[in-house]
């Protein structure tokens, strides 16, 4: 009989495996070999690895979930980016390897897009309550397309840093580095008092 | 004996099936078959799919090199943007499959940081020239923020553009949509006399 926490550790195993080493070039194979349980074992628990990737897609969206709450405040932003990041960090190959994903799962795929059209929302609102707390000063125009650079920076930003010369390609990222850039979006509409957490963000990670 | 023009038809062949399909999906063999080529003349062209990944990899950089000419003006900017981006479309599985590209091809991965490394400057020194220019108002650290901004976005955005509801996942993007939202990157810099002509592309992409 399999040990009842089998599921759970092919789970973490391939969650680790899919960040290291991308989701294309992780087979369940390699998923039963990296545990050292047959093949057979593993096909009992996820008969697919679509299967797999669907039960971590499923995590990987659960933090992202009612995570808009009220943020009427530039401290709030960022701590709000960072654990974003983190959450998005911990399940990386989600975005990065989306390409793959989409076209292997398209059933994925649309779930992603739905997450998108989601996180747009909750951006414009977020965006919008920004200005009526008097964080940012914007037209309504400017707002949406600050909602949109901001569900663009936090869905991409963490793929692009593999670009950056120097760094891993795999490797985990700084979220509150990441959380600093998304904000560097909205400072040229930050009012005056909200200026200051920004310039004390920007001492700790451009000084 | 092989055609003389057998090498460029595998090329422009694994071009379309790696934008169409992604790189990882694409094998030799599913290139010499969408040619009706045998294993055996694909091969004596392309002795492994590295080759053909590397001379397309060529053919994506050379557009890209020398395209900083001096730009003084904002519609200069858009246009260098909007070819920009079609370079970029022509070969998106670089930009969109890089987390593969760069873990089965590692040489490549350095490539495309050295390129990333490349724009950065570009970018940076494209700033400075609009701000001698007249063409926005910032200070050095802002425009060098906005360079990072603008790299990020010229590298992601077309990535990002299949996650959003209603687009199919290895679709093709609007060249000059894309260059549009860049340019929402420089407009709070924007000069009043500059202004005019982002008011005219808001009109045509937003309108």
């Amino acid at each position: 009989m399999a040990s009842p926490n089998t599921r759970e550790r092919i789970l973490l195993a391939s969650l680790a495996l899919f960040n290291a080493r991308g989701l294309a070039a992780v087979s369940t194979h390699k998923i039963a070999a990296e545990l050292g349980i047959s093949p057979g074992n593993l096909h009992y628990h996820f008969k697919a690895k679509q299967l797999i990737v669907g039960w971590l897609f499923r995590r990987f969206l659960e933090p992202l979930n009612g995570s808009s709450a009220a943020i009427t405040a530039i401290d709030d932003l960022w701590l709000a980016l960072h654990l974003r990041f983190e959450a998005i960090n911990e399940y990386r190959f989600v975005y990065r390897d989306m390409a793959f994903l989409s076209s292997e799962y398209p059933a994925l795929g649309q779930r992603a897009q739905a997450l998108t059209a989601q996180n747009l929302l909750a951006a414009q609102a977020l965006c919008e309550g920004l200005v009526v707390s008097g964080v940012i000063e914007t037209s309504a125009e400017q707002a949406r397309i600050l909602a949109l650079q901001m569900v663009f920076t936090t869905t991409c930003w963490l793929s692009f840093e593999r670009l950056v010369p120097g760094r891993d390609a795999l490797a985990q990222a700084d979220p509150g580095l990441a959380a600093f850039y998304t904000l560097t979006l909205i400072s040229p509409y930050v009012s005056r008092e909200s200026r200051a957490y920004l310039e004390y963000l920007r001492g700790k990670y451009l000084g």
